[in-house]
């Protein structure tokens, strides 16, 4: 069939989007002629959507289905940004960041600028694991308990089937289980490896799940149970962590907080107090910090991770304290969903910006989480430091009324 | 200077980042000269980063700073899709998505069919705003009350000041001012037109605070005091709203549910308690849905507009009602910041998404707040019936066991 | 009927337990049936129960259905607690708290002894109202929002509805009302005088919804749909404030922390910065304080508040902050409901704590409102400061270690 | 000294209220000249408070400090309520509730009825435990996972040190251990048998630090770090269980439903999900019930519990199914703090209490949780009927008006 009379068949509903694929003779072509069809149905013109350098036939297979092109955003990188971990000794690294919001490269620099003319930042990996919590419905709250106790009688023999169905995953535990009423929701938690792992813990749960549809009458009402919670914000995920558990922290000496920062160790204490943690409590946000998002935001879509992700992964605390003129700050994350190897990171752009981070492929993930947090700290510094100097600026100017 | 020597420059820190482009002779060797510079020093070859098509001339004037390039994720297309608005009347949509997570695009196509079947999705836009919260010092509790009771009392007066810094911007209200100890919360609502307003409402918000600082003794700690909410998860912006606050539903009959969706309204009713609801509500989850952060995020991913507003912008919730056999569902999202001018819109890949439905530039976003929550509906309508159809499998296979 | 006949009939599922009232010749011999009764099937004496002094006649008619005797808790008094309010006048007061909890007056006692002695804590009320928010459904999402319109226009009739039904109650207005799919909860915003005012909130919103079931085909689900929020922990208590908002504050000087409490304005900052907002944050609370509750828990036995209230009522924030060595200290509380008429305040007992405090009747609840905040002030203050003196106690060792 | 002398000390301030017992004769004495003393300064005549008959002798030793009498509230009995338990085989219960809220006794008794006639409530304790959870200071994050480190490698050794300091109880684990920047909250997990155990946990917490601060350079903040959490709503409570964690459920014949609570399955699921589940999220409510403190606080009153507890206590979810006709319906409560002895239990009132339920002293408190449990399910079901019969009535008027 030639593309005009694909487009006539997509005009008339007598074919659908996906079916273009298997009239086309390339993946390139079917792009083509399903942009072609969106812009004469819309009356618009595609130019820059058309204009993309991604090999889009690798990403048809495993990222995407109706292509009709990309998107392009801008990256800018920001550092040298210096960093102790225990995966990277003492090393500077330029992060990739992209972002369509004006001013935050720069403002993520200053950060960067900041931290490592004071030496560093020290960054470290709590905790690694991925989970997947299904609903099960007993006949009672009885037979719930019952459920319960099933999961954690069987645990080694549950093991063995979830590891069956993965080369990299291991079921570490199945904890909490939570019953409400004649719900079960068993918390599953893996290590995986690389991958962030949500299908592979996903694909490993529903093996096991078969064992006790077989050995018991529980019903699985569904996969999962929003206990796991995925992609979005949750208390039990700060409490128990999901994805990478990762802290940074530094001393900024009194110095390099007025040269940098414009401000003092006392302001960003204040602001961090009246903002972060007292703003927080008072609106019921579970937020604790000034702006996570947005260089999770920025560094997520550079290097191909899920953005969904963004919700859980922006979730955390800054805490700042005044050591005698020394600014102590640190950010905590207990739940950053990231990979370097599968799903966004094989687009190229996404691998070419884990390369530039030399994290690209297996066994750089931890490495990876020490990098992200640390340029969420610069980026979170520099803004603290920066409303904190409108606050000091404003006291001098009230000051010199007097 | 040519090349060879801003590159040694960089290397040897006797030049930064960002001062490479007043060296060269344009923005596209600025951003050459800077990737080159990163890939010699981390040992590189970014080919397709380089590889760009978009006008990173305008990009670097507004969107980023140190460009080396930019980030290419792949969009298709999901529709049509049949929306009744009180903006669009009974229109079908072809919905641009970018995403990099296969099965997406065609899970949201798959709601996109049964909806349109079923004669299209209601969509409606309750509430539109957007806000800022600073937090202010007084001496003393008795003080913040009098700071709150100046701002109640001067309100007229502080709209004038407010509006004085924008065409589009309306000062609404402040509402609510809270006070915690000696700190003070004012929430300024605005109405900000087509553009997300963050920018506006902080200028416009400085703008009225210096005549607090001016007429009382107060003292302004940050401009932001977490109580705006913006990009963190909170209550406050669930119950008073922020951004777009919208509703989307639709009646499905019982036999589109069961030849698209391969279930019954009553197993997606059960899902959706024991999952979006109940499972929610244990996990001390502030989502209380599925996975509305998937389709926000590619919806926002190709229309441009803030990544790290996915964290507000996907909290919401999902009911499913069982009308003697056809689903009632809907889903309703109280805190959507979006924009069809300004930021990242203007950038052409995420321009010409937006020309594909017809809400490029002003006039436009509330026909938009309706798309983006038409498309939720049938990326979340789509995941549930998948729930639970494996749920009914399920139950199928266990009663052919017996 | 006799004491005998009465109480086989009750052992056989003849009579029921509050059918004894009407074959009884007092409310007092109905009590010693009912108790004989359940001593007899139970096995028990009790004594204690059956001997108490209170107007059991009164109590039965308004208190108490089934009624076999009374609890007795003991009451102390803390104090002197000097208060300056809006309502109160740099006045000392004794507190009668009700407590089993060992060392609890104690503890609340050595804090109104420091405020004392540091010229009295600062209390004042910010607001005052009494909510209740039904839940209604509507056929769709788009007539929910007529429904919501449907409020706002008919405010000032709907006023005049409400109102008719109390003497004392106004509708101040009804704000916010959310829509959930075809869910509508609209918040009713009374002020209610010195009951507590739970009835009358109730009574005028049914009243008010007979209209609009009769003006339109909305359906009510319940009259209360968990907005209002009574007796939950919520985040729009917080915000939007239920019961008196109210906050207390003191600045004590440096040498009466060191004396009194035996630690530093410093080490107490820290314990609140690290103990009250951190640790409440990790953990998902909703209770930014040490233990407001002990002594809401103990004022509101005292003085006949409905117990069930603790749960809104110790929900608060403390503030601290070193001021050059002396501490300003601060709590507050959106969403504390109390009465000084009405409910378990005319107990006698009760209505004897509530004249020790010089409020028991009309015109007094706004001076109570100040007592009580200045009481949880008192108590929070000495916990907060054991705390830190027990860190500065090991401190001091830790160093005598080096 | 006579009885004039130290009213008049107390009255210049020569002597303090808890000096008063050293130089009376007898508790009785000295609280009679305590409330003397209050009623010539407040100008009151505390007749009833005076006009007590527990052992007050007692009561100042463990449980008052500053006593000047005692709070009398009426209980009421609710019941037959019959039960099926672990530790409670199909047994009828009277329910003692101390309460000065008038229905609320009536309302919990035509629960008790309505589950007496369909069976019996089915109740169960899931977990049982008490946890502390102290604040730790660390120099850096790095230093913080160390001490996480050393908590869990020197599990054994702390197990012994904890357990010295109590004969009953346990420590189990201590998990999650949550770092924050540089501060560290171990939450020490224990079982306490029958009492309460906030006592044991602290001083047994308390001696394992001394181990911490001896061998480590970590700081001791404060032994509560709100991580544990005692007395304040909280998600790590919901998702952890703190006190036991119950559940108790029933099916309710579609005859009884109808003419028990005059309404059907339908509705009361119809009330449930629309106030309980969707209400409270859209609300930030922790609570997904309708009114579990009602009856918590009335059971805890009467029987000597912490009524400060009655916050944690209150915490919890409701579900209700509708099978063919029939009503499921559960509650869950994941964090109930009792005790059968110590505290408040060892009033004499409050020990009747626990008479009359058969679980007064050591070994009972499963039974009591089970109790407890059955009681609150009674209340919610008897409310969440009513909602729902009010709804059915109002649908009836309506379709009469057609």
């Amino acid at each position: 069939m030639d593309k005009k009379d694909i487009i006539q068949k997509l005009k008339n509903g007598e074919m659908k989007l996906y079916e273009v694929d298997k009239h086309s003779s390339s993946t390139e072509k079917a792009i083509d002629i399903r942009r072609e069809f969106i812009e004469e149905t819309t009356n618009t013109k595609l130019n820059t959507i058309a204009n993309y350098t991604l090999d889009m036939e690798s990403a048809s297979k495993k990222n995407i289905e109706n292509p009709i092109g990309t998107i392009q955003i801008p990256i800018g990188v920001a550092g040298p940004l210096k960093i102790n971990g225990e995966y990277i000794e003492n090393k500077d690294f330029y992060v990739p960041l992209a972002t369509s919001e004006g001013a935050l490269v720069a403002s993520v620099n200053r950060g960067c600028s900041t931290i490592t003319e004071a030496g560093g930042v020290n960054a470290r990996v709590i905790d690694d694991k991925m989970t997947r919590a299904p609903v099960i419905k007993a006949k009672s709250g009885v037979q719930a308990i019952e459920i319960k106790k099933w999961f954690e009688d069987n645990f080694q023999k549950l093991k063995k089937i979830a590891e069956s169905t993965t080369n990299h995953g291991k079921l570490l535990r199945i904890d909490p289980i939570l019953v409400v009423g004649n719900y079960i929701y068993p918390r599953f938690v893996y290590s995986t490896g690389d991958s962030m792992g949500m299908n592979m813990v996903t694909i490993a749960t529903e093996k096991v799940l078969e064992l006790l549809l077989n050995e018991t009458n529980a019903q699985l009402i569904a996969l999962s149970g929003n206990a796991c919670v995925d992609k979005k914000p949750s208390s039990i995920n700060l409490v128990e962590g999901r994805g990478k558990t990762v802290v940074a922290d530094i001393i900024i000496p009194q110095e390099i907080v007025k040269n940098k920062l414009k401000t003092t160790a006392e302001a960003i204490v204040e602001v961090n107090t009246a903002k972060n943690l007292i703003g927080s409590a008072i609106s019921g946000s579970m937020g604790f910090n000034a702006h996570f998002a947005n260089m999770i935001g920025a560094i997520f879509l550079a290097t191909g991770q899920d953005i969904a992700h963004v919700v859980e992964g922006s979730l955390g605390i800054t805490t700042a304290e005044d050591r005698d003129g020394d600014l102590y700050f640190s950010v905590t994350m207990p739940d950053l969903p990231i990979a370097t190897i599968g799903g966004g990171t094989s687009l190229k752009t996404a691998n070419e910006s884990l390369e530039i981070l030399g994290v690209a492929g297996s066994g750089n993930v931890k490495k990876f989480a020490e990098i992200v947090i640390a340029t969420v700290l610069a980026g979170e510094l520099s803004l603290m430091g920066a409303l904190a100097a409108g606050h000091l600026a404003r006291a001098h100017k009230e000051l010199g009324r007097a």
